[in-house]
Formats: structure tokens, sequence, C-alpha cells
């Protein structure tokens, strides 16, 4: 097999086999490929497309090319929620504790943030104390033992995608909707989850701008996750606005604990209950409406907050939190961003406050950067609220008053105040794959 | 300045400005853009293009990138004849001494042969002594003195060009039109003369493979020439068979010296009388049917040979070829290959020719293979000519037995027999920018 022969094939617009993906893919791998020729191959991808089968096949070679976690010994079927990222989207912390108080074992790999979203491995790590680095056995003994666990994902997970996302990213080769799907499901493959339940957020502050895009990226990885054995389903949610109030790491913690409690915004509430539904109906194949019963009872009888306790203690993190968030420390400086103008709320763009979270020390621009557990932003208004001339919209936490600043800034372009109150939109767009 | 985000522009389609091609250009040259972003920008142009603007200012910025040649200090106007490629095309061997014997200054860069094409550069070797390496000054003062020089082109000429060409070789990024004239004027702009001719080739042993789109590149060279402030033309020829009778170097070589003498075939002849009379013409600045008058007047009168003799001695070349050709040496096996059949040859395949004559020995796989100067093909016969069965076609000449009959199989292949005469076809099929 000839590397240039592929490359000229796809560009002319031919389908690969499997084993020519699959000679691109290790050959990117062992470095017996040149970078230059994966870019030229890319980018061609970008314009020629990939058809369902070259996709598949990309999928599995990628999965192939790293660490494949073997979860066989944790008993039951394993369900693996997946958000394509967004902003003050804790989710997960909400959904594994539920899912878990109801019977479902909670096997997690999870990721860090870049950029404007934020990931659930950074988020635990506010915790005092708390280990996102478990060896194999001690993962799946906590996992039988307590029913739950949430790990770092491994860096040797995928390795193929993990080379070819870098080199997509300074190619201008990322949106293409094949490469983003091989890579969201190579990673989910290697999980050793049974199931796979997908997040496919939609929106100012996702990946995917509009439903359609949306519907067609969750289409394509159902159909992906399936042709690989899997049982998989995603919902289209709405990330034009962030996800409940909270933006920042230690300051969702603390509103994830809220939504445990039945005290927190609606919107993360209803979503965190409808995947924890999603996933329980999955595993425990009982109808979606019994699961939503169950996993409100979860949350009404303090179950699911009991077992998110059980879960920081198992990771040596500290409980204490959860009566006293103020154990994960508090950002030196604050200021509150206010109303311009009488009207409502038309909308609050998630990227631009995604952004200025980034700013306060939240979030990282390169991979190596250190992040502030305690900087991020509190919305105090959402969208459709009225509001009045200096009304606070939301308050900004970061550790300089230069961050401060500069978030700031970001944080009063985000809101989007009109005369008259915006029609409802949809938090759950669509089901696909149920 | 930003790569990728030059990449993500003409990716989605845009122009690009001269600055940015140049940026480009240079950080290609110095490492500083790595070679997969030029991959992907690469293949982005091959789906894109680029607009006439931009491949003026990519063909400037590539010029810039490495050694310009000065010929300020050779007296008169002169003219750069360029082939781009084909299989037996000596026309540089003739055309070079009918114009110096005419008056115009012959300052010539020439290249050397790779794949099926050969290069002037590795025929003139084939004549015992002849140096192709001479110092700039020896260059000029030899011009000055004798009207004709032929050397080497610089390793160092436009060096953007020589990386860019290097990756687009190995991404399927060849074949694009405004990369493929930019390379080639490049390096022309960068060659110090005044005026250039090109001697662009069309059909089965071109790069061009239609006189449709050897007319496009052609327009495209001249377009650029003009650009930059060169009187430039363009010959649009047929490269279906071979030019001549000979293929490989010393073979060239020899029948060069044929035709200088006036007993050379028809078509090598009257192509190089018209392109050494465009030369002529140009640098004179007397009209074409003059120039033609004064260029057949130098072969006829002997002058044309007389130069040529005159040239190979100052560049340290044995003349005594011109009488005895067989001090180029010999190959030592020899095979015919014999007409299977009773007809006229329809076609000549001049891309099997030229395989056939570098699977001898007479050409380069990779730059570095050492080729055999007396290794090759002499058509006995040329498109149209009637032959009967057994009737030798050509003789294929190589160093060793294995050579040549890989050589020969391959002829075999190159003769077409039909029942009818074919219908003529124009050596010349245009000429652009008179």
């Amino acid at each position: 097999m000839n590397t240039l022969d592929i490359i000229t094939k796809k560009r002319d617009g031919g389908s690969l086999s499997e084993a020519e993906i699959r000679y691109l893919t290790e050959g990117c791998v062992s470095g017996e490929i040149p970078d230059y020729q994966m870019a030229a191959f890319l980018m061609a991808v970008y314009f020629r497309g990939l058809n369902r089968e070259e996709i598949f096949a990309l999928t599995k070679a990628m999965r192939d090319s790293g660490d494949v976690a073997d979860l066989s010994q944790v008993a039951g079927f394993k369900v693996d929620k997946h958000s394509t990222g967004g902003v003050g989207d804790k989710t997960t912390l909400i959904v594994a504790p539920i899912a878990s108080a109801c019977g479902v074992p909670v096997a997690k790999m999870s990721g860090r943030g870049l950029g404007f979203t934020g990931g659930t491995v950074d988020k635990l790590e506010s915790v005092p104390g708390f280990r996102t680095a478990l060896t194999r056995d001690e993962f799946v003994n906590q996992v039988n033992r307590t029913g739950i666990a949430v790990i770092g994902q491994s860096e040797t997970i995928a390795l193929a995608d993990k080379k070819l996302y870098a080199l997509r990213d300074v190619t201008a080769t990322v949106e293409n909707m094949g490469l983003i799907a091989s890579s969201i499901m190579s990673k989910k493959l290697a999980s050793g989850s049974d199931g796979i339940l997908l997040d496919v957020k939609w929106g100012r502050g996702a990946f995917m701008k509009t439903v359609e895009d949306a519907r067609e990226l969750a289409e394509l990885m159902v159909d992906i996750g399936r042709s690989a054995g899997r049982k998989t389903m995603a919902m289209i949610t709405d990330m034009n606005q962030p996800l409940g109030r909270a933006v920042g790491n230690s300051l969702e913690v603390r509103e994830a604990i809220d939504v445990l409690r039945g005290e927190g915004p609606a919107d993360i509430y209803e979503l965190s209950l409808r995947l924890a539904s999603e996933m329980i109906s999955m595993s425990l194949n009982i109808s979606p409406e019994e699961a939503e019963a169950r996993a409100r009872a979860a949350v009404d009888e303090g179950r699911a907050l009991g077992k998110f306790r059980e879960f920081v203690d198992a990771q040596g993190g500290d409980g204490g939190i959860i009566e006293n968030p103020l154990l994960m420390g508090e950002a030196r400086f604050s200021e509150s961003i206010r109303a311009g103008d009488n009207g409502y709320i038309e909308e609050i763009d998630a990227l631009k406050i995604g952004m200025a979270s980034q700013h306060t020390g939240a979030g990282r621009e390169k991979k190596e950067d250190v992040i502030d557990k305690c900087a991020g932003i509190l919305l105090t208004r959402k969208r459709g609220d009225e509001v009045k001339t200096g009304d606070e919209l939301c308050r900004v936490f970061a550790g300089t008053q230069e961050k401060l600043e500069q978030a700031s800034a970001i944080c009063r372009e985000a809101f989007e105040i009109g005369e008259n109150k915006p029609s409802g939109r949809e938090l759950i767009e669509e089901i696909i794959g149920r």
C-alpha cells in the first residue's frame, strides 16, 4: 500500500477501504507516514468527506491505536454519558450519582477543559484531596464497591486520534463531520462501556452552531456506536446560553450539589434528570418513564446526594464541601456586571461567557496552563428574565484584578437585552436512537 | 499574520494578499512554517485554485526565495528558451547555436532529467570533458566572448519552489495549473534573461495531456512573465510521439549535430528552426519571417554547427565528437524491436518510449541515480510510416542485458500499428503571446 496513492484516491473523490484507512492510521501513529502527508490527506477529506463505511473504519482503527479499557470485571450494563462540550455543563457531576443511586454502575473516564469549555476532571479536582488518577484496579474495585468512579482519561487512549486531532487543529481541518464524529467515538469505544449516551450540544457555546449540524453529528455518532455493537443514543440540547448559573470549576461543583439537593437552577436540573433517566433506562432495560421516576426519587429522597458524598469520600476528597463549599476556596476579586437598560434578557451568549470564564483563569488556552479552581462566573439572571437598569446580570470571580477586568469586559458583551420577553426555546431539542 | 488563518482563508475560497503569500513562502523556506501546514495549504489550493494575482505573487515570492542571476554584464537582449519537458527533446542543443550564430546572446541555465524526461545538462555531459559547472564570471565571460554558454541550474535558485515542489510530489498536489505555472516561472524569472520563450508540450509524453490544458498553462505563464516585466511567448507543440528519432543522452547529442548539419529528422529540425526564429525575432526585434530566414541560413551555411563546436570547445568538451560521435562511447548491448504486423504506424507513445529509455539506464528514477550516457532508443520509424512484418521499429541500447530486456518489453508496447495511414497532426499547434 502506498500513502501517495491513498491521498490521491481521496483527493479524487474515491472511497477508501478499511485496509487503506488502517494503514494510514497505523502509519500516522508509528511515524512511518510523515505529518505532511497526513495533513494533505486531512485537507482532502475536508473537501471530499468520508462515507459511512470509511467513518466506521476510521473510528475503529483509531480506537485500536491505543489502550482499550476492559471493564468486564465491573458487573452490570455500563453506560458512558458524553457531552460534546459546553459552558456551565456540570451534568456528569449530577447524572453520575443519580444513576449510581438507581443501581447503574458508573465507571467513567472524563477529560480536562480546553478553550472555552470546561472538563469534569478539572471540576472534581477543585474538591480538596480528590484523586482523579486511580490505577485500573482501584478504579474497577471502587465501582464494584460503591457503584461509582470517575477518573481522568488515559493519556494512551486512541493515540491516532490524539495525533490526528493535534494536526487538524493546526491545518484548518477540524470542521468535518466524519472526522469530528470518529474522533469522539474512537475514545468512547475505547472506554469499555456497554452503552453510550451522547449529549450533542448546539448553539453559540457549542461546537455545532445549528440544530441541523448537531443532528447530523448525533445521527452519525449513533450509527458509529451501533456499527461497533454498542447501544447508542443521542440527545440534542441547547447550548446558546450557559447551562445553570455557575461557570468555573468550584462554582460548578457547588451548583451540582445544589441540584442534587433539589435546589439548583431549573435547566440544569431538568437536563441532568433526563440524561440520568436515559442512562438508567438503557442500563436496567426499563422504560424511560419508569427510569425518570426512579431518578427523581433518588434526588428527592437524598440518595443521589448521599451517593455523591460516598463518591467524593472514596476518591479521597473532602466531603465537608457539601455542607461548606467555601472549603474549596474563594476568589480574591469579584465584580458585578449590571444591566445598562430596562427590558428582558434575550440572550446570554454562551461562547462569550465561556471565553470570559477562560479569561478569569478558570480555563486553559494551552494544555499546559494551570487553572484557577475558584475563578469563574455566576449568572444572576438567565434568558427571559426581566431586568431594570442597574440590576446585577452576573458576578465575575478572578484571582487578579487584571484577569477580573479582562473577563468582565467580555461578560458585558454577552448579555443582549431587548424590549420584549423572548419566546421559549426547547432545552432538549430531540432524542435520536432511543 | 497567522498561518492557520491563511490556510483557513484559502480553504474557504478566499483570495490571499501578496503579503500573505510572501509570509507563507518565506516561512516555508526558513522552516518557521512546518511542512504539515504547507501540505494542508497546498491541498486547499488544489481544491480552491489560485487567481491570477495570487499566482503572480507566489511566482515572485518564490523567485526571490533564492539566488537571482544578474546577467546585466552580458550585452544584448537575452532570451531563455524553456521546454516543459518531453521525450527526445534535444532542441536546446540545436536552438542555442543557431540563435547564437545569428547574434543572439545565449546565456542559459538548464536542468537535469528526472523520470521519463531528459535534461539538457545530462546530454551535454555525454560530450567527453564538457563542464556544465562554471563560475558566474566564467559563464558571463564566455557568453561575452563566444556568444553562448549553457550551465547547470544553480542549486540555490527559487528555494521555496524547490521545497514546495518536493512537498507537492508526496502530497498529491502536483496537478494544479497555478502551482505548475508559478513553479516553472519562478525559476525562469530568477534566471536573469530579458525574454522568455516557452515550449509547452501537450500529449502522451507531456505533463499536459490535452491541447486545452497546454493552452491554459501557456497563457498563464505568458501572463506571469509579462506581469514581471518580461517579454514572454509560448509555443504549444506536439509530444505524443518522441521528437526526432533519438532518445538518450549521447544519442541525442549525435542527432542534434545531424540537425545542425541539415541532415536530421524533419520534425526536430522544423521545431528547432521555429524556436530559434522566435528567439532571434524577440532578441533582435526583427520579424519572425526575417528571423527564420537568418536561422535557416545559419544552418545551411554551417555557421550554426561552427558555433556548436566553439561552444563545446569553450566549455572544455571534445569537439572531435562532431566528426566522430563514437568518442562519446557506445552501449554494450542492443536489440531491434520489429513490427509484428503489416500496416501504418498510428502512434509511438512518447510516455512509453520515455519510460523505456529510463529503464535502459538513460534516465533517473531518483535524483541521486547515475545515468548511462550511451543508453537509449533510436526510432527507425515514425508515426505515419508504412511497415511490414519484421521491419525494425526501433533499436534499444543498454549497458546490461537485463536493462535491455526490461526496456525492450516496454518499447514493444509503444508502437500502435493500424491498417490505414493516420491523418497528419500539427507539430506546432499554436503560438501564444507573439
